[in-house]
């Protein structure tokens, strides 16, 4: 691996904790695999806790006067309404509606804030759109690199740490807390459903420690590392950027209706064509796929979706679920066939035509 | 591998082929292994031909009245001294003047182009520059792959394929090719020394079809697959973006002047800061490092240059040239030192201290 796929302050870490595979995010490494299946890692993280490099969910610092004009821009999601502390899911559209990206946005300031971002280059895109306009913006990708802790008893391993405050914090907030004479952003979130939070560590070499610290006090809670887990996300319901999410995708049809505001108060980029999508109705949206078989393989490709020998969907993600026993899948399924209980065929890359039914999200 | 890191129209012959692993470029897989070991493939390189699946190279396409001006905004290098079928090298900076990709531009018509780029989202950038200026133009991604045929007997297999007029193609100049009923664009071009031609197949249906003409007829030539060989690379002094080149470098420092307008003909994001540190003088610059000990491991992060106790430079990537009987690598190093010959040593992430000396590029 080169120097372009660029190592995080935690990888001396994470390669010490015996990591046997990468993926790549924002040009950056994301731990994959470790000692264990993801199958086990799915079970420990619905008992346990675990920490997670995520330092690819880079930050894009918009700090200045005209800061919230320009996220307003590229959002439908209506910012006004986020106060200082916030983490705001703000979906960022092209002029099409399609999805550039789905960062949250962490409001630091009135005039400034970090959009952590899911894989493509928003900072390219903001830096367009501000040198475009003419907009004076400092647009910068900060010395920050989030360390996620989930699962059930990441509250009490990080009490233990830092205090009681870090209870307080509701979800989709932040706060901060003291390590090592810095202040730290600690945020109430992260990329499953099990709980959890998220440190925006500012200063890269501080990584060793603060991994180290956290490693420490989980030794109590039978701490693991990990990553974002296949079958959590999943049977969660949580879509990925680049597999559920393209600029082919509006995001109506992604089920991020409630971030998108329809009713002419806010302008953006891509308003005018998801007003239009939204009077029209969505033609397609996405559902969850139970479907039969064994095991089903990594889904690299769409899978096709079949009511007989006509085509609803494409599967984006997929993935043996040991809980429910079957395979489950996440799939755009065309209006006329997305209720639950309709049944498909699932044509899967090794060949396979597996039977199987739509279903609503998240799995139950 | 989720979908999220994309396969190419090739990717189905580079796994029958018997690829061992991949790294991500723009979101898409690049093969970096076959068989071989990269000191075979380098030699195989030099003496025959190699198929690279080069898919990850997109193509940004710039088309409308404005594209000419848009370019020229984006770029030091005046692209009005481009004609139709000409490719050029192309920096693009930011207003601080650091680099943001070197793609190479295909001019397709006057005011239709290819952007050919490297490793970051310029499909993002011209979106915002033109969405903030307000300026009508086409930009997407079209459905454009790459193919590298590379090596000295590139050109042979490719008469014998397409005809005496690819002889005819100059260096970084592209002509067309009829292949199946479709025509489809060949430049003189390609990421090595050792000559050769790029195919920009339009249209990913034809993938595998192209994949087999060119490895059928190359059966003559000793073809075997391959991908951008390091040691080649680095022998022939070819940067990387994300490598050699980042944010933090402006092409003055990386031996890029002679594609930047300095004289104030034209007016670009980045000029008054180029001119500036034209001005002063670049403080730092490009060079090669020669040095001693066993073969070197890969370059995952900078490696210290050192004279005496001071820090002189940075290797970003380095190999062992089994050419040259040396471990050698690419490293920014300060003007008082960037001599031919200085004597120096590189501190490689093995905890190794080599004795080393600076070298111009390329390797000779």
């Amino acid at each position: 691996m080169s120097r372009r796929l660029r190592r995080t302050p935690y990888t001396d870490r994470v390669e010490q904790s015996g990591v046997r595979g990468f993926s790549v995010v924002n040009h950056m490494l994301l731990p994959k695999a470790f000692g264990s299946t993801v199958e086990e890692d799915y079970w420990h993280l619905r008992k346990h806790v675990q920490i997670w490099d995520v330092s690819c969910q880079r930050q894009v610092l918009i700090n200045g006067l005209d800061a919230a004009a320009l996220l307003q821009w590229m959002t439908p999601r209506d910012i006004s309404k986020a106060k200082v502390g916030d983490c705001f899911y703000i979906p960022i559209i092209d002029p099409k509606a399609g999805l550039i990206n789905d960062p949250v946005m962490l409001k630091l300031d009135e005039d400034r804030f970090w959009l952590s971002i899911a894989d493509s280059d928003v900072l390219l895109y903001a830096m367009g759109l501000a040198l475009g306009r003419g907009l004076d913006i400092e647009l910068s990708e900060p010395d920050v690199s989030p360390l996620a802790i989930q699962g059930p008893k990441a509250e009490a391993l990080l009490v233990d740490l830092f205090g009681e405050q870090v209870r307080e914090i509701g979800f989709f907030k932040f706060g901060w807390i003291d390590f090592e004479g810095t202040k730290q952003l600690i945020a109430r979130s992260g990329y499953s459903r099990q709980g959890g939070y998220e440190i925006y560590l500012e200063g890269g070499h501080l990584g060793s420690a603060l991994w180290d610290a956290i490693w420490d006090a989980g030794q109590a809670y039978g701490i693991k590392p990990g990553y974002p887990n296949l079958i959590e996300r999943i049977e969660g319901g949580l879509l990925s950027l680049g597999n559920e999410m393209t600029r082919d995708n509006n995001p109506l049809e992604i089920g991020l209706g409630k971030f998108c505001t329809l009713d002419g108060s806010i302008d953006y980029i891509g308003c005018d064509e998801l007003q239009k999508i939204a009077g029209q109705g969505v033609q397609r949206e996405i559902r969850g796929i139970v479907f039969d078989g064994d095991r089903c393989p990594v889904c690299s490709k769409l899978w096709p979706v079949m009511v007989g020998s006509k085509q609803i969907g494409g599967v984006t993600s997929a993935v043996w679920s040991p809980r429910l026993k079957r395979n489950i899948g996440l799939s755009m399924i065309d209006r006329d066939y997305w209720k639950a209980g309709q049944v498909v065929t699932v044509h899967s890359e090794d060949g396979e035509v597996r039977p199987g039914e739509v279903s609503m999200l998240p799995f139950s």
